[in-house]
Parts: C-alpha cells; structure tokens; sequence
C-alpha cells in the first residue's frame, strides 16, 4: 500500500482485530485520503486456489476470499492493481464502471490477462460528471460496483466467476456519507457468496449503526434480493436527495448476472434488533439455500432476546430442494 | 374497523354495492383519517381456504379472495393486523416496506405464524423520511407494497403463496394524489392472480378516470408486465415531480418475485376507450395464458364500440401452451 | 415521405451512401423539423420475407432488416404508417409508448392486423407532458420505445417476434441532445437482433462521438446488457439532469422482453479507442453467441493499433453452448 492514509476496515472476519465480532472477508479504502483529489492508490492483489475448487482474491499472500476484498475510491482517484496470479489458471481482473484501457480490460479479447504463475497490472481510472451539451452532465464513476475474472475457462471468465474470482468495487462522489459497517452479497446461481443456507453469511451490525450493502448477481440465473425490516430507496445511494426525489423506496430487487447496486440502512432502525432474515425472494430460490441472517445485536453489542434461537431454527433447518419436498417439511395439502 | 373515518372501497367485485361495475376483490384504506396523523389502524383478516385447492385472505368470514384486499394507510399510521387462521395449515402474514418487530415478521425463523385455527395480531408501523447525515433524507414508509405468508410449506411460505395467501399493500405519503379505481395484479408463475386467460380478471374503469395499478410479483418465474395504450413513469408515483424529473416512462417493466410496484393512469386518455390488453410480455408466458382485459368503458360507463366483439375474442381463444401450438394456431412457417 | 425536412440517417449498414464505415440497418427521423410541433410524419413500411426463414420491416421494397428501421419523432408529432405486408403471413405493427386506438393497435383481439398482400395504415400518436392533480405531471411521450409485430403465429405475435419483425422507436422531448451515431440491440433468446457470434454487428464509432444505443428485449429469456468501458445514468436519457440527480450509473442493466432503454455515450471518452466488447452478462449466454464488438475508431476514422488483431480474436473463437465444454475451451478444473 503506497499511501499513509490507508484505512483498512476489515470487517467481520474471523480474526479482525479490533472488532468484537466475527469477521466474513476484508476492505480496503482510501476515504481518509478524499481531501487530495486524484491520487493514484496501488494495490496489490493474489488470486488463489481455495478449498473446494475455489478461487478468490486477497491481499496478501494466504488471505484470499470468496468474495474478494471490496474496494474504494474515490471519483477522481486511480487504482493501480498488481495482480499476482499463483494459481496454474488463466485469470484477470475485469471492472464494472471505471475507466480502463484496452490493456487493462481483463479480456482474452484483448489479451488482458494473467497466465499462470504471471503478474500484471490493471489501471482503472475514475472521475467526477461532467458537462455535456445543453444543461446535463454526463456522469462521473461514482457507483456501487464490482469486479470479477473476465479469462478462466472461457472468453467471459465463466470459469473464474463460477469458483469465486469475483468482489465489490465502490466509488465515492464527495460528500457521500460513509458507514460504520459494509457487506458484499453476491447472488451467484443457487449460492450466496458461493454457499447455501445454513453457510451463508451472518452479517452482524449493532442496533442504529450504519450499514452499507453491496449487492452483486453473477452466474446463469436471475435473482432478487430481499431483505427483511429494512427498506431503502432505488437510487445511486438509498437515500433520498430531497423532498421531491422521485425515486420509488424498495425492499426488493432484481440481482442479476452483472448488475450490482448499494445502499445503506440504519440497522434495526424502527424495528428494533434480532437476526433478520436476508434472501433471494425466488420461491425455490430461498426454499433451496438462498438465505441468510442479518444479525442485529444490541447498541452495546450484545444478543438481543430470541436472536440465539432464531440462529439456532436457521442452521437446524436443511434446505429443502425440491417443490415436492414442501410437503413432508410443513404440509400444504389442501 | 376501529376508525368512523374508514372508507371501503369495494372494487369491482361481483356484488358490490354502489358500483354498477362487476368487482373482483375488496379493499381498506384510511384516506379519509389523513387529517390526523400517527393513528392505530385495527383490521381482522380471516385466512381461509378455498376451492380448488387456494387459500386466501378476507375481511370478513367467508370473503376471501385471491388476491387478499388492498390495505392503505398513510406514512406515520400503525396497521394492527388481528389474523384467523380458520385453516389446518400453519401460516402467517408477512409484509414488506413497513416496519414490525420480529415478533410480527411472520417467519417461522422467529415462530411468529399462526397454527391451524389460532389467532394472532401482527403490528405494522410506517413513517415519514427523515434527515440521514448530511443533506440527505433515509427514506420513509411510502411505496406500493404487498404482503403474503411465510409459514406454510416451508419456513418461507412458499406453500401459501403458491396456493394465493398474497395481496397488496399501499402506503401513501401526505399529498398523494387519490385514484378513482385500484387494481391489484398478481403475476404468480404462469398466472395472473392465480388464474389464466381467458379466466383472468377483466379490470374496468370509465374513460378518464384515474386508475391507480398494484403490481407484485411471486412464485418461481420472471416476468414483465405490459399495458396496452397507457403508460407510466417508472418512479414512486408514476407521475412526473417537474420538467427536470429523470425518471424514464415505461409501458413495460420487470414484475419478478417479491416485487411490486404502482402507478396511475388516465383511463383512456389520448386513446380512447376500449378493450385494452394487459399481459405478460414474454411471449411464451402471453402465449400459455398471462392475459388480461383492462376495459376502459366510455364516460358514461356504456360499452364502447368494438369491446363486446374484442373480449369475445378474447374469451373464445384458449390460450397455447407450447411453442409447437403456435404453428396450428397461426401459421407462421416459412 | 411526405416531409421536407425529413433527415434520413442510414446508419452502418452495407451500401450506406454518405459514410465511411459499413453500415447495420437505416433510420428515419424528423429532428430538423423540431420547430414546428404537432406535425404528421407519414411514412410506408414494408414487411417482406428475409432469407434463412427471417422477416423484417423495410423503409422501401427489397430493403427489410432486422432490426427494422429506428424511428424517430418528437412529442406531439404524429407518425402515420402505412404497412405493406408482401409476405403470405397474418402480421401488423404494434408500438410502445405512444398513443393510439384500438384500431392501430396492432393485436388480433381488435382485428388489427394485416393480412397476406394487405396494406393498412397505423396512427401513433404522442404528446407532452402535462399537469396532474395536485403538482405532479402525467408523463410524456418521450422515451426510447420500440415496435413489433402482435399478429404472426400467435395472438401475441410470437411467431414474428421470433422471425425477426422489431425495431425501435424513440420518441425526443424538446431540447433533447441529438447523437452522432445510433445503434439498434436487440437481445433476442440466445440471440443479438437474430444473430450469434461471431455474426453479431460490430457497431463502429469514431473517438469522441456521442453514440446512441437503443436496446430491446424480446422472446422468452431474460438478460443483462453489459457495455465494456462506458457508462450511462439509468434514467430516461443516459446523462444527469443535476447534481442532485438522484439516478445511478450503471454499465449493466436487465434487457428482458417487452422492455427497452436508451443512453448516449462518448465512444471511447475517458477510456481511448479499441474493439471493446458488449454482450449479455448471463454468463452461458455470453458464451453461448450473446457477444459482439463496439469499434471505436481514432478520431480521423483509422483503426487503433490491437483493434484488428481483437476483432480476429473475436472471429476465430466460435462459441460454446454448454458447461461442460468450458472445461475443454480453457481449463478451470481444481
Ligand atoms: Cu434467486
Ligand atoms: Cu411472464
Ligand atoms: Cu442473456
């Protein structure tokens, strides 16, 4: 890391330090660097074989994860990425929403990539909305956004995507309001970040503290995230800019392959803590492992009334996989 | 109903009283009760079965129906839903955009159901927007909703919600402009409120009138909901906030599982009055049943020339079930 | 045509007079008439049949495409189509967006349609936006819509929605900026406007035009269109309105059928000329031909140094159609 304002909010993995809860994958950010417009930041990036076939992008040598580490910049800013690939794969590292060359696209097309054993960098650009003709402004990179391989086992990185080379990439527009807590969902065919129900995440946050969600589709199938007692608003940030924003307020939205969006809630605000659920609203979808739990503890970090046994009912229960199977697990004959 | 200010708005159910058009569904809303705010709604809401293998909700006993009434309040009132389950299935309902403790979730992860023939209250509250950090607002309690079960079958409903224990839900912002006619339509796999043309619901209105659609989607598949003739902004209200509103207007939009959306039209207006189609627009999905009528009659709530011998055509075509039907039912062979 | 100041832009299809690059299709538009409003535009459409089983819509005998021509008015024109239909199939035209009467509806269900060898005659209709109730606005016309047959093989024009008869239609709002180039994508089934990869259009641009991309969905899949290095606002026209726009930007956006949106970009802005690719996110759909090239030229019209090899890269892999064969194609084996 090149830069002394470097802040790394590892969040919730286990072992983070600083952090009284268990941890799921780490950050890195340049928000206290947002005063110096333009910075280059550079990175370095290690894609490695996991267990189970997996594949997934650390930080360090060792510490790759499914999904990969979320990144953050600022609009204006550049991200230099020196990924090392120590598998024996081809594998690159493609972004959505940034600026990048031919030569950093991350494509086969454009011979964008690692081979096996090589390292090589990526440069994404990014920068503020501009004018255009007449009175409106093309937009600047600011977004929810994410990266994934773009080069193992076929042209697309169908290969790469399917193992877990995929992770979250936010850009800020000055001003943005930052969380205390941030979470990458990634719904990847019948998978949450590449496990189902009971495996999924616990993603953990105390009574009001501001959350941010990333949400990331991949894969074959279409999807559409859910998210219990939390509500926010269809737009760039979740929230709404004014009394006269017109953009619809949702609990619910198409996550499909490619597409990724964010917002940020105020956990448990209104509806008080406990451990929410959090899951693809596809009938068999949810029914066949596509769930989780958002744990909302106590201001003092402590476990609500009825949290410990609604954990307890969501790993007891096995997902059913089949339409058939309703039957025998609740019973809906007429 | 605790409230002298409560106005039912039966629509278009056969035997409605006050309306010299058929009906299909009733529904609640509390618009008169908007001059004070912050009030406790209290509804009783009979689940039942019904034939052919459905369950539904009403409001009274024996009156249910697929879907379950519409449910209105304005941000800041608390609906307090007093639930029958005259059933022998374990079921509950579940609502999204509101806020309710988990206790009220509906979900089986915190046994927040009803067993067979029990009674159990559900507390929805809702709000306004108020100030996030900065110059933004976190969003307030209004949209176009739904509720349905989440208990039986499986610990995400998916047995109630195949079987029609669904319906829709509005919350309204102070300000909101009234419609003259609501709809609610359910696009629910390979149906429209449970049922396929030509036995889908003939919706009707008077030309000019304004027409306010709920749409929600559930079940396994994707869709995407057209209106013939009429369209709409694809934001909160499906009205225009001013000239500088960027919202696009839409004719067509995704109607996928969990979500829902609403807008108003003008019956009519700029096209006339007529039997205008409203359908599913993935062509094999139009095809194996998703169509419907809506019937925008003249002002005078005659019948328009032509609509007798459209809907007659409508009703006399049984709908194609396979790609292969296509060529025995039209002809298009090369 | 019956208009002076009719502007046609024949965009990159073969034999284009005017042009320096090959060319994909025509377009009619009426912009230099845009100071006077309210006009009827009248133009003839022939449906013909293509080879390998195709039909499209022409602007004359002898010239249908798929897609067929991009249309173009401005709110408060009227677009007054006569269809001539040369082939021995039951078809008609049916638009989105704009405003029209049963009997240019374009569906079986009003007997709208064309028979073998018949011509008739279409009117669409648009307007401005204009008060609501309170201080809202009923929207516009303006949008970036599309047209498609509702007659062949089904009621729902099935069979020519598969065969090839669609194209778009945008309607501008005064003031609107206008592009340099425009491109029609339709994504189809497995296809982009009925062709796989490596036949799809490669789109061509010079750096720093402002290119116009008008995207449609159709059939029965879903999709999701991802442009590689460019950006737009998921809003009505791609750019922001202000900083307080609260729109996102997007580079992924959900394409399903029935459904259609527009954005401008500035081909290559921020990001240098190359062979960057578009293509359907769903991953097995990418790989399966749901790929194509959008060249962004130097600005004097030279190819960029790597765009050749690119495209012959892009050439020479034929696709694959299933899982499994993306083992043979790369290797992503644990
Ligand atoms: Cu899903
Ligand atoms: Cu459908
Ligand atoms: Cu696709």
């Amino acid at each position: 890391m090149d830069d002394a304002v470097l802040s790394r909010r590892s969040l919730f993995a286990a072992g983070a330090v600083g952090l009284a809860v268990p941890a799921i994958g780490a950050a890195v950010s340049w928000n206290a660097g947002a005063a110096h417009a333009g910075a280059t930041r550079k990175v370095t990036i290690y894609a490695e074989a996991l267990p189970g076939g997996l594949f997934g992008y650390g930080l360090a040598p060792g510490q790759a994860t499914v999904p990969g580490p979320l990144l953050e910049i600022y609009e204006g800013d550049t991200l230099e990425i020196t990924l090392v690939n120590t598998t024996n794969q081809r594998l690159s590292i493609h972004a959505h929403g940034v600026d990048y060359s031919t030569s950093s696209d991350g494509s086969p097309l454009h011979a964008s990539y690692n081979n096996p054993g090589e390292t090589r960098t990526y440069v994404w650009r990014s920068r503020e909305m501009f004018a255009a003709a007449g009175r409106r402004f093309m937009p600047g990179s600011a977004g929810y956004w994410h990266y994934h391989d773009h080069a193992m086992g076929t042209d697309h990185g169908t290969g790469g995507v399917a193992k877990g080379l995929y992770g979250g990439l936010i850009v800020r527009r000055r001003g943005d309001i930052l969380p205390d807590r941030q979470f990458t969902v990634v719904f990847h065919d019948m998978t949450i970040n590449n496990r189902m129900a009971p495996n999924t995440p616990i993603f953990e946050a105390n009574l009001g503290e501001r959350v941010e969600w990333v949400a990331i589709g991949h894969g074959n199938l279409f999807h559409t995230f859910h998210l219990h007692a939390h509500r926010w608003a269809d737009n760039r940030t979740g929230m709404l800019e004014s009394i006269s924003d017109p953009s619809p307020t949702i609990d619910n939205k198409d996550l499909n392959p490619g597409s990724s969006f964010g917002f940020q809630v105020l956990a448990g605000e209104g509806v008080g803590p406990g451990a929410w659920m959090y899951h693809c609203h596809v009938q068999n979808h949810s029914d066949g492992g596509m769930s989780g739990i958002f744990l909302v503890r106590n201001a003092d970090g402590s476990m609500p009334p009825g949290a410990e046994e609604a954990i307890h009912r969501f790993q007891g229960h096995t997902h059913t996989t089949t339409s058939q199977s309703h039957d025998d697990h609740g019973g809906h004959g007429a």
